[in-house]
């Protein structure tokens, strides 16, 4: 199966990275990473750059589409030529997912019309407006959409889909070969279990997230 | 302070793009990609290239350096340059740290001897031949070397460097930012609570995860 990783400048790059390790790791997999143009694109910070090794028009007809997210989501909603390809390849698609605002994309792309759905948690409810129903759950999966909130997300989202596609033990195996572990020195990861001044100021302050 | 995140042909990309995604974020910090030589450099699947930005004589003095791991471990700890700039580098750097195989590296480099350390879960055992003294945890913090386990536990080293580094708050900040409250759908994580038949499987065949 052929699984196209979607880049796009200021994506944040390990939405992307993250399903990436895992899904590459499926039997009979064949990971691309793809973008409107080939060559590097520059990720969120500035400081790394993944390389597309296809533009958009190489890849017609994946199986599974992963569309990562990042902070400048007013480009992410307005991005014409990633929405018309969206479009384009959604029919002949087994799975089309998204991590963090990557689901906004799919959104704006008219893909997740009706459907529950889930992205980062400081943007969800921005579903709406698209006509999908936030949802706040680490993975969303309707039908053949996949949704997954903020960033380190897309991992989960990936062990699910692997089970999915491949079966457990295959899901299973990976895990264990990425170590898949986790073990957070903190309970930070979410605005339910954060200490209330660390989500307070993040909501103060959104634009060290989300810039629009 | 200046974060070198180091690049070498076959590295598993998630190593340095998890602590990448959580150490850019820290105050202050200007994270830099870096390799033998500048240039796209090819992750182990053959799928992902990554941009060095820099080669390793334009960076002299960082003040954190993470080495990440990758499944050819003979090529790593053979390694002489990246050795020889691990080496020179040392001791001027307030952290030293490795995610996966990248202690093996730093072990290979004569940095890790009499050192508490830690890695892929299939490999722990092999820090022993460079003098250190291998740990089955997540993340092994001795002095200024930290080390971290197989591929995702990046994240976690990560955060807990963060929070030594900028203060609990911060590392929470940015936990919260990229939302990392996993919820793996297995426990199969770790050789202690994956399905035995899933831990006998890779034990048998180790070449899936590291193939030498």
């Amino acid at each position: 199966m052929q699984i196209a990783m979607v880049l796009y400048p200021r994506m944040t790059a390990l939405d992307i990275v993250g399903p990436y390790e895992v899904l590459s790791r499926l039997p009979d997999a064949s990971a691309v990473f793809t973008a409107a143009v080939r060559g590097p694109v520059l990720a969120d910070t500035g400081a790394l750059r993944l390389v597309a090794e296809s533009d958009f028009s190489e890849i017609s007809s994946p199986d599974l589409v992963v569309v990562p997210g990042g902070p400048d989501v007013a480009a992410q909603v307005a991005d014409a030529p990633l929405h018309e390809w969206l479009r384009a390849v959604d029919a002949g698609a087994t799975w089309m997912t998204s991590v963090c605002t990557g689901s906004l994309i799919l959104a704006a792309a008219g893909l997740l019309r009706g459907r529950p759905a889930t992205s980062h948690w400081m943007v969800t409810e921005r579903l709406r407006a698209y006509g999908a129903s936030p949802v706040s759950e680490r993975v969303v999966v309707d039908g053949r959409y996949a949704t997954a909130a903020g960033v380190s997300a897309g991992i989960d989202l990936a062990l699910t889909l692997a089970a999915r596609i491949a079966g457990p033990e295959v899901a299973q195996t990976i895990q264990l070969a990425i170590e898949y572990d986790p073990r957070p020195p903190f309970a930070a990861g979410s605005p339910a279990t954060a200490p209330p001044e660390v989500v307070g100021f993040l909501r103060a302050n959104p634009a060290l997230v989300v810039s629009s």
